[in-house]
């Protein structure tokens, strides 16, 4: 299978890119960057220091589609959009990574993933997607008067507070207790805040240093807590992830799957 | 519902006096001690600040069993199986909390429970008994290349390590496993252990302070952790949670039943 | 010496009156409380459950400061200016829990200290005083690629964020880096934050249950953290280290102390 | 300066590998390997991904002696001795990682010392020796009611257990306290322990998947605890203190270094 990494040369693209390699089964098929950018032009193997590969970096999603069986995108809602449409017009596979999508962008993910297999999640890793499941049925479980809180911790990098991966956690626990997680969530705590709103499900987001990434939900009752946790060490199973997810979708009729559909845990 | 309280006058047993005192549709019925304690004979509810409730301090369990409609047993292996075998005879309810009993001392609880209702768990809180759950789900989800690791903490004052709920928690683990703990639980590591065995259940005992009860259990993969965790804030959780288990149990037949069937969690 | 208790009726109220009941050298003066409030003429000692001890709920801060050789006060800041400036005319000890004052309050507060033994701190216990060097020598050992990241736990009614014990630390984190914390506070992260700002220091609020209050320091670098925990398992300590500041300020010259100048760590 | 690495192929040796590679003022100079290795004989840059470099692997270490301005020594306690003598002989910088070493062994490495600067340390990073001096001064600082738990999670391949990064944290704190560790350490506690003795030293190691190495010292009073953590994320932190260790001695006296010394925080 050959697979395209969109926006190879980012943070995230790069662990992409590295995953492909490793992979069995996977080919590295090429990748985009922007139509300035250096890598323009040149072998992404031979740039990521895994030998020539055949897989120019382009500049125009159209020819990264062209090259490829599977898209693997972790860029921007706009560009995600755009991806969406040009795969399903060419009818290969795509896995989306991208968060902050808009309600109108999430609909067009959803018109792509009539005529494609489409996989998209927040988070691709085995823990976190094992989490959600936990955190739904805990939050089923224990009745209102259990507080929770969801707080995490990335690098100094990253750019948008709280984490992607930590709202579905906050979905999922919001769906365990049948409310809706807009209407519930507590963000940005800060000044005269007064009492705890019961019901409420509350955020808090750290950054520093170069923390793969760390969540942490807290049920907080009279006299006990339960805590579940995820702490990735390496961005590595984000990427393997990803790849298995791409494989996983080839042999799926089109849709719009989850990762856990892909895990078999949903 | 009149309750007595075997060994009243320990750790647990005053927080299991305070909180069928508390506890609606509960009365105090009496405590037991040993023969030389300065209790025997006193009123309980005087002695622990609850007022006079016609409630004596008994130092012999056939007194303690023929006054109350359940007795709460958070004592030692033999004293419990005393209880049982006279609960049995006197048709009454009982809930044991008491950890650490051999293959035969769980033999004759199994016998009484041929009799009467038996509530048994080594820890009585809903938290505890939800993480059993959640436990022995990842362990089944997870493949073998995940470690599991198993650490608490309590205050200093604990006799035996690990605790009774740090090996319940290894059991579920196991018992997702389909392994068996005693065959690959890893206690007590210490000096030169070699690489960790695969497939082991290692554990790890903290003792200080007044910690009421921390329990966590690691999945430790390549790249990820998961990490499920327990922390009590005050040892009335796990009387509350034996007081329920008694008004549950009053409505059942005979039998054997776990914290999870009072909680309804099974 | 005999202790008045400002604001007896409050949460930390009742833990100061238990306090001052439990402490050798130490006599409940009498509290204060709203003038419609129920306590108001009533005896102390009685209401919290220490038996009669002569000692009266006041609803004027005149009577309260008469009556008493030290008042401990953990109240507004409004009342405890008042109570500074009563102090001061009385000649008697005053200890200060109280969170949030203005410059202008904080001011008021160092006059009364020309006349009288204040004792100040946004935290009494021994812990977190110690914390409070230990963060302060850690930040200025680090150069300050380490990002400095501090989040605290505290029960559901808690109505201030971050708390004061919160932004004590990050004083002293800003202190050992010769920065004034008000010019690199990031509070209430959230939404479109954009890259962590080099050399800022975070603050993330966490609420729920009943958590006494924890509190963590984390220093991440490249490849590494330190992160430095408080966690109080009982309101208790706040209250006892609240006598113990008053019995030593009793014997100083007027002034302006911090907890750790009681504690002999500064 | 011409660096050599003793064990170059083990975990450890690596990271050292890629920290000589990249840092400034040091050269690759060659490694040491088992005489039956498949890696003796070829260039240690060529193996390790950096370009070939004239580092040859040998199976000899006065060989490796021989070509190295400072060599880096992460192995045995057997092979470290012998590296001490040969350095000592030669007049070239040693810096050991190695732990477990008998008096023997380490009356040895003190002999070599008279002649040659050593720097000596069981962790190369700053965050550790930042608090192995917290861990002394709180130990010092409170009284023996706090009781001490230190524990530590290494990835599965770790063969000793506590490790001696958290035995060092043990001694810091014992120093502090006036002790000596081995009277009062706690180790591999399991079974029916009693309650714990006053004034000990617990240690408790966890195994699993592939931590780079997480520490904390727990100081557990009555109502509070203060824990002062260390966590790696990037073995390459041990390989860059390594580095900056030889770089530092290499200007040094004869004499037995410790890292506090190279990092100025002593």
């Amino acid at each position: 299978m050959r697979i395209g990494v969109a926006g190879c040369k980012g943070r995230m693209g790069r662990t992409i890119v590295d995953a492909v390699a490793a992979a069995e089964g996977a080919q590295l098929a090429g990748g985009s960057a922007r139509p300035d950018d250096s890598w323009v032009g040149q072998d992404l193997g031979t740039l990521t220091g895994h030998g020539p590969l055949d897989a120019p970096v382009v500049d125009d999603p159209v020819a990264l589609v062209q090259r490829a069986d599977a898209v693997i995108d972790f860029t921007t809602p706009e560009l995600t959009v755009k991806h969406a449409e040009l795969a399903a017009q060419a009818g290969i596979t795509l896995v989306i990574g991208t968060t902050g999508l808009s309600d109108q962008q999430q609909a067009a993910i959803r018109r792509a993933a009539r005529h494609i297999p489409v996989v998209q999640a927040p988070n691709m890793s085995l823990g976190v997607n094992l989490l959600l499941n936990l955190v739904q049925q805990v939050a089923a479980a224990l009745d209102p008067n259990f507080d929770i809180e969801i707080t995490e911790m990335h690098h100094r990098h990253k750019k948008d507070a709280p984490s992607g991966t930590a709202l579905a956690l906050g979905r999922a626990a919001a769906d365990g207790r049948k409310v809706v997680l807009d209407q519930v969530a507590d963000r940005g705590r800060d000044g005269d805040t007064g009492e705890r709103a019961p019901g409420s499900i509350g955020f808090a987001a750290l950054r520093g240093g170069d923390v793969a990434g760390e969540h942490t939900v807290i049920f907080a009752g009279a006299g006990e807590r339960i805590e579940l946790s995820h702490k990735a060490s390496s961005r590595g199973i984000f990427g393997q992830g990803a790849v298995k997810a791409a494989l996983w979708a080839r042999a799926q009729d089109p849709g719009l799957y989850s990762m856990q559909d892909v895990l078999g845990i949903g």
